[in-house]
């Protein structure tokens, strides 16, 4: 049939393939690194979904496409995909580029290996334990264990499922069933991932148990306590306890020394997902903010969202030394883990992880942290500080910004309240119409491309909008362009 | 203290940044793919861990450190990290590299999103769709669901939370507590992440049941029926079969049709764990090894072990049409998927997932399978269907090469024999000797940096070579190589 060729010939061609790449490096460095971190570029360039699926062509066909063609691909993508390094995307809890870790990240992509095996990942097994060590040094931990996981979500099951072993190491081999009812408790504003593992790990998300936040939006310890205690009472194993170092939505820090007495108390394991928190450790000025990390059990932190690390870049850290991580998820796979290898078989770490292959995700962050050094990180998540500080105090000046409160953390939450709507906070319908504003503004702003930020609802609280400025790209001109842009777009609502 | 810059300065430069990558790319390209790629150099430079962490100086800083330097790290770590694309490596079930895919995930990497929503993922939100819609045509579904997942365990794990959900809907919300005891069905040579899904889901490693195999590796189907019956005698709820195409050590191919046969009469979820052998789907000439697959409910298929997509490239697909995954997983968090938005909100697709960041990993294998079209994926296939033919056919005219049997699938199981052991197969310590021969091996191979091949024993088996040979690099002079290699590595054993 002619389709294949001589067995003596290899089916790739290495020059042909590293022009390809050569050229397509050029095109994402112009489209992407340029023009995407332009400010007089747009940040994002609206289609339908009809319409953008037509200009793609998405087709997977029977024959290939010259390389031209596929290079003309390379771009488009580029051009219709969101600008995350852009300074005005301001949507999630990432944004941004740092050139050291995006180096890191092609390095790890060409090296294409998995870290399980000292094997087949010398270099990244011992990089991997050095860059935990250095992330637990920052808790205060000088022993322990961890492991990068693919998400700060997966990070948090990984803590869960830990908990629960150490309390009945027979559920591995035996399950829940015959177990009795195991229960949970995070804040209400936790984030979503600690339902989403209670209900993957067949705890069931109704032995989540929610505890009461003050009006920032931390976990109350009294309530904890007395939650614990209505649980026990009701028949039901308390075990885990998981705060948050820095909430989704408005990046509340839970007092955690507080919350560890009640664990300590009632003997729970205790995590905290500072997924998002995490970094203000770097900072000496902030990490008050954290009192209290080092008597956790567990922490779950992602330098992919403050740090800038790249996705995905999410680090479980434990305070551990008994070999519980390895424990509790190995499977002793003799055709990976063979114990007559001929070097020290601990290096081995793969056993550890519910997964197999598993990506690496630590050298990314450990270039970057040579590069600016922790100096550089302090640096980074102060100014991060200060441009909040900077931002709430504009807002305050200027009409028809309200805050929800002053904020802990660089999440600045508020409402804006076009003119039409000032000063009827009395109307029957004020808060419905407050509703309709954040969505009409985003999509404003979205199909003009200006900037990209993020609304939610919360709890009885309408629609607001969440502004993370972390992105080292920024400065104060972006900040007073933000307001600006947000009052434009909804000048006349 | 100095530290803090003015507030006006941003702390990346872009210029500064886009010089230190343009010189890691060009080292990358060097180090990485032109010399990593070449047979003349060393698939792997051995350091003893000490060692190597010397070199490397791991340690992380207070301060930074200037670009040369960085640069210099970036050579070492492509320098003593193995070649995994050199085409002596076929230690893993992935080798070789694409450099389509490899364009896409550089690309992946600076675009730097997250696919959840349409709102920051828009080309990819539809892409993945495209892909997903790709592969399930191979399977032979016209409809159905999917998603890509951190590797093939977590695929695995995904399906039987789903089999799960779909039995017992309330164990989402009230987990296994109180339900009775579930058995999963899987046969001996399985994959380990059967039982690390099984203990990480809370049901428990005894609670899967080993159905044996026949003499190439395969699941017996009337085992499977049997042991289902007895199961439920004795008062489990069977509901999960997870069957195999392409075992990892011997790459058998569970009889899919039988077993299918099986399942529906039981009425049992049926999984494939085709993580490894699912590419057989695209040649005519070997798809007949998965002959039933669309019988199933759920596939996992791994595209960066055969057809080079660089890791992590899972794609679980789901025959169903219900919305299952997403019933399955969604926890409807009000601040990342809300209602209220401007498009079609069935676009945010994050909900299906049990992460919340989720990389992209769609990109790579769209591009390349734009750039071969599948016809290109064929020719793979069967190209490496012919390698493993000639190297068995040459091992055969070999004396002190003795396969384990004659293989369905490219991975190639073996044993060396060294002359000292030659016709002793009578004596007592026969098969202790021949356990100690493929370690050995394998130390000097590593050691010297000849070529990196896997060994491991299996059941009763002991010690023996798996060649997996399928990385488009590969000519029949590499194959000959390969079996020249190991005689002289164990000519004196
Ligand atoms: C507080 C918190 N925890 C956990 C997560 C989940 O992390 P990931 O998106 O890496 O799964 C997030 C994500 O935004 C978060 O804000
Ligand atoms: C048959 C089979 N299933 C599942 C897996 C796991 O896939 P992953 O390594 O992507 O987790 C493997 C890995 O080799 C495998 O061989």
């Amino acid at each position: 049939s002619g389709i294949l060729r001589d067995l003596n010939e290899p089916l790739v061609d290495h020059t042909e393939g590293q022009l390809f790449l050569n050229d397509a490096f050029k095109i994402i460095m112009e489209e992407v690194l340029c023009k995407g971190t332009d400010v007089n570029q747009k940040v994002c360039e609206w289609k339908e979904p009809e319409e953008l699926a037509l200009l793609l062509d998405l087709e997977l066909r029977e024959t290939g496409e010259p390389s031209h063609r596929l290079l003309q691909r390379v771009k488009d993508v580029a051009k219709y995909s969101i600008k995350t390094s852009h300074p005005r995307f301001l949507n999630q809890l990432f944004t941004g580029v740092d050139y050291h870790s995006l180096a890191g990240r092609f390095l790890t992509e060409a090296l294409n290996t998995n870290l399980y095996t000292y094997e087949v990942a010398p270099v990244f097994v011992l990089m991997e334990t050095e860059v935990l060590r250095g992330l637990r040094e920052m808790i205060g931990w000088t022993e322990g264990d961890g492991l990068f996981c693919p998400g700060g979500s997966i990070s948090n099951m990984y803590a869960m499922n830990l908990a629960r072993y150490q309390r009945f190491p027979e559920v591995k081999s035996k399950g829940l069933c015959g177990l009795p009812r195991l229960n949970i408790f995070t804040s209400s504003e936790s984030h979503y991932s600690v339902k989403k593992a209670a209900a993957f790990l067949g705890i069931g998300t109704d032995n989540v148990i929610i505890v009461q936040v003050d009006e920032r939006g931390r976990m109350i310890p009294d309530d904890l306590d007395e939650k614990i205690k209505l649980a026990q009472s009701q028949g039901a194993v308390p075990f885990f306890v998981s705060c948050t170092s820095g909430t989704t939505v408005r990046g509340a820090f839970d007092p955690l020394d507080r919350i560890a007495d009640v664990c300590e108390k009632h003997k729970l394991w205790m995590h905290i997902d500072a997924a998002w928190g995490g970094s203000v450790l770097f900072s000496k000025q902030h990490s008050h903010l954290m009192k209290g990390v080092h008597r956790a059990n567990s922490v779950a932190w992602n330098p992919h969202k403050m740090l800038t690390a790249g996705l995905q870049c999410s680090a479980l850290l434990l305070q551990d030394t008994t070999n519980l991580l390895k424990k509790c998820h190995s499977a002793n796979a003799t055709y990976l883990f063979q114990q007559d290898k001929f070097y020290d078989v601990n290096l081995d770490v793969g056993d550890k992880s519910v997964q197999c292959s598993r990506k690496v995700d630590c050298l990314k962050l450990w270039l970057m942290w040579k590069a600016v050094g922790s100096i550089g990180f302090t640096e980074r998540v102060d100014k991060a500080f200060s441009h909040a500080r900077y931002l709430v105090e504009q807002m305050k000046k200027r009409e028809g910004f309200h805050l929800l409160h002053e904020p802990e953390f660089v999440n600045v939450c508020f409402w804006f309240v076009p003119p039409s709507m000032r000063g009827k906070e009395g109307d029957a319908d004020y808060q419905d119409r407050l509703a309709k504003v954040a969505p009409v503004i985003k999509e404003r702003m979205i199909k003009q491309g200006t900037m990209m930020v993020g609304y939610q609802p919360l709890g009885n609280k309408v629609n607001f909008f969440r502004m993370v400025v972390f992105s080292p790209q920024l400065s104060q001109k972006d900040m007073d362009f933000f307001i600006d842009e947000i009052e434009r777009l909804g000048i006349d609502l």
